[in-house]
C-alpha cells in the first residue's frame, strides 16, 4: 500500500509557486488556505458554506477529536470524512500543539507526551506512534508527524535539543506509518490507506538549527514538509526571514506548509517566500469577535460608526453576507449576541481568505504576482484595525 | 391609504380551512406556521435557510427590537424588511407579552405598561398608541394590537376585567392606526403603509368571557383575529376546546391566528378547529436543546444511543441536515457545544414544522384532512419523548 498523494508544480513567479496536490478525496490547488475545523466542524459553518466560499481542504485537530468523540468511534464511522460529512480533502495535525497549549498536567519525555484532558481530566499518552495510529483511524488525507513545540522566546540550546527530539520523533512516525502501510496494522483500523504524511521543520528563530532540522526531516522522506513553531510571538520580520530561508532547504518538487499562519498579509508574504499551504484560526475566530477582513482593511463591526451604515460589509466582495446584508444589520446581530451574526461574519472572512488565495494563484499564473503583492499590501493597510 | 391586506378562503374540509393572504411583501398560504425571529433573525438561521425550508412569513418581537436596536433606527433603515434583509412577509407582535414575561419593574395601568428593560434597566412606556407607532416604524405586514396578558390560572373576574381592558386597548390601537392611515403621522415614519392590524381575543379559559371578547374585538373591525392567552399552562384539552369554540365566533372570511402555539400535534388539532396561522419558539428553541421532531416522534440527540448511529436524523425528511449528516455527527456537535449543531438542528425542526403545514394544506385540498390527522397523530406519538 503506498500513498495516493502527488504534487505537481505548474508555474513559478519569483519565489511564489503555483501547483496542485492530489489526495484520495480530490485535488487541492496551491497556494491553498485550510480553514480550521477543530472539533469536526469549522465553527458556525456547514459543508455547503465551505464549498461555496471555495475551501478545497480543511484541517481537523487530532487532540480535540481524540478527546471527543474519540478516534476509535470515528474509525467505526468509516473515518473523519464520513463522520462529519465532508467528502473533500482533510489534513489533521498530530495533536502535539494542543497538548502543549491546552492539556493539563502534561509530562514530556523521549517516549512522548503524557497529559490529562482539559475537559474531564482523563489521562492520555500521545507518542509518535500513537499520533500516527490516531490519524490513521481518522483517515485524513494528510497526517502530520508529532513534534515538540517550543515556547517563544527560547534559548538556542533548547531550540536545538527540541528540534533534535522532533527529528527522532519524526523518524518513529515515519516508521510507524511504513508499518501500517505494509499491512501490519494490529488493532488500528486504517480508514484511508492513501493517507500522506508530512514532516515538520522546527528550530525556533535560529536559522542554523532550522537548516539542520530541515535536512534531517527531508532525509526521512515525507510526502510534504511543514514549517512549525512560527507565529508564536516572534516579530513578523523574523518570521518572514525564517520562512524564506527554511523554504530554500525544502525540496522544490514537494509541497511546503506553514503551520498556524496568519494574517492576509502573511499569506501573501509567505507565498512570495515559497510557501504552498496555510492554516489559521484567524479568519474564523476573528469573525466571532466581530473583526472582519475587507478589501479596504480590517474593521470591527461593533464600532458605533456602523450602527446606521446600510452599505455591504465589503463592496468588493461577492459572498452571501455581502450580497444579502448591511453593516448595520451585522453590527446589530453582534451587539445582541445572535450566532447568526457569527456565521455570517465567518462566511465573509473565509470568503476573503479564499478569494485572496484565488487572486494569488491567478497572479502567479499571469506572472503578475509581484504587482498583486504590492497592491494587496497597500489596500489592506488602508484602514488601521479597530480594536 | 388603506390596507393592502386581503384573505381568500379556497377550501374547507371539516373545520379545517385552506386559504391565502396577500401582503405588501407577498402571499402566504394558510394554514401557515411563522418561525420566530425575535431579535431580527430566526436564531442560527439565515435568509436562504428559511426560504429553503419553505417559510413564507416570520415573526418579529417588538419588545426586543424596541430595546435593541430601537424602532427609530430600524425606521431610518427603511423598516424591518430592509434592515434584516428579509423581503417576504413579517408579522410583529405588540410587545405586550414580553413586557409581562421579561421586563422588570412593570406597572400596568389603563394608560399602558410602564417597564424597565431587562438588559440595562432603562425605562419605557408601552401604550396601545405607542405599540402601533413602533410597529408602524418597523413596517411589518401584520401588526398586533396591545393586549393585557393574563397569568394562568386566573379567576373569572380577573379574566373578564383583563379582556375588557384588552378590548379598550384594541379600540385605541385601531383608532391610532386609522389616524396613521389618514396621513396624520406626526413624527412616526410609517415604513409600510399597507400594514394590516389584527385584534386579539382574550378571556383565559372562560368560554363566555372569550365569546364576549371575540364579539367586542370583531366589532372594532380588524384585518384578522388572533386568539391570545393560551398555551400558558392550561391542560391541552381545555386549550383545544377554547380554540374550537372561540374560532366559531370569528368571521369566516378573515384569518384566525393562534398565538404562541405549539407542538406539531397542536398545529394539526387546531387546524381541525379552524385556525389559519401559528407561531411558536418550540421548533427553534427545542433544536438548540437537541430535541428534534421526526416522522417517528421526538428524539433527544444527546441520548447515548445515537453516538454510533450512522442513519439520518429522520429517514422521511429531505432537509439539508437529513440529506447531509448522521445522527452520530449531530450528537457529537451537540455534546461538544458547536453552534453548527444548533443550526443543523434548527434547520431540521423548521423543515419538519413547515413540511407538516404543507401536508396539512395538501390534505385539506384533497379533502383527506381527517385521515391525515389520524395518521399524523399516530406516527408522531410512536416514540415517547426523551427527556
Amino acid at each position: 500500500m503506498s500513498s495516493a498523494f502527488s504534487f505537481a508544480l505548474h508555474a513559478r513567479d519569483g519565489g511564489a509557486r503555483l501547483g496542485e496536490f492530489r489526495t484520495p478525496h480530490g485535488v487541492v490547488q496551491t497556494p491553498a488556505f485550510m480553514p480550521v475545523g477543530t472539533q469536526g466542524t469549522v465553527k458556525t459553518m456547514r459543508r455547503h458554506d465551505l464549498e461555496e466560499v471555495g475551501a478545497q481542504i480543511i484541517l481537523g485537530n487530532t487532540y480535540h477529536l481524540l478527546l471527543r468523540p474519540g478516534d476509535e468511534l470515528i474509525a467505526r464511522r468509516g473515518g473523519l470524512h464520513a463522520f462529519i460529512g465532508w467528502p473533500h480533502p482533510i489534513l489533521t495535525d498530530s495533536g502535539g500543539y494542543q497538548v502543549f497549549s491546552l492539556a493539563e498536567r502534561r509530562k514530556i519525555t523521549e517516549a512522548g507526551a503524557e497529559f490529562r484532558s482539559h475537559i474531564d481530566g482523563s489521562a492520555y499518552m500521545l507518542t509518535p506512534e500513537s499520533a500516527v495510529d490516531i490519524q490513521a483511524r481518522l483517515g485524513s488525507d494528510i497526517g502530520m508527524v508529532l513534534d515538540e513545540c517550543l515556547a517563544y522566546p527560547a534559548l538556542r540550546d533548547d531550540a536545538e535539543r527540541s528540534a533534535d527530539r522532533s527529528a527522532r520523533w519524526a523518524k518513529r512516525c515515519r516508521e510507524r506509518l511504513d508499518q501500517l502501510r505494509s499491512g501490519d496494522t494490529g488493532d488500528v483500523a486504517v480508514t484511508n490507506p492513501g493517507q500522506a504524511q508530512f514532516g515538520i521543520v522546527q528550530g525556533g528563530v535560529f536559522q542554523d538549527v532550522r537548516d539542520a532540522s530541515a535536512a534531517a526531516t527531508v532525509d526521512l522522506g515525507f510526502e510534504g514538509y511543514a514549517i512549525g513553531g512560527l507565529s508564536v510571538g516572534e516579530p513578523v520580520d523574523i518570521m518572514y526571514s525564517v520562512v524564506g530561508e527554511t523554504a530554500r532547504h525544502l525540496p522544490a518538487d514537494q509541497p511546503r506548509y506553514l503551520m498556524g499562519t496568519g494574517t492576509p498579509e502573511d499569506l501573501v508574504e509567505c507565498v512570495a517566500r515559497g510557501i504552498d499551504m496555510f492554516d489559521c484560526v484567524m479568519p474564523t475566530r476573528a469573525a466571532r469577535h466581530g473583526q472582519l477582513f475587507t478589501s479596504e482593511g480590517r474593521i470591527n463591526i461593533k464600532n458605533a460608526r456602523f450602527a446606521e451604515d446600510d452599505g455591504p460589509l465589503d463592496p468588493a466582495c461577492g459572498c452571501y453576507t455581502c450580497r444579502t446584508h448591511s453593516r448595520a444589520y451585522l453590527r446589530h446581530l453582534y451587539m445582541v449576541g445572535e450566532t447568526t451574526g457569527s456565521a455570517l461574519n465567518t462566511l465573509h472572512n473565509l470568503s476573503f481568505y479564499l478569494d485572496t488565495m484565488r487572486r494569488i494563484r491567478d497572479a502567479i499564473s499571469l506572472r503578475t504576482f509581484e504587482r498583486f503583492r504590492q497592491e494587496f499590501l497597500r489596500s489592506v493597510s488602508r484602514l488601521s484595525p479597530d480594536s
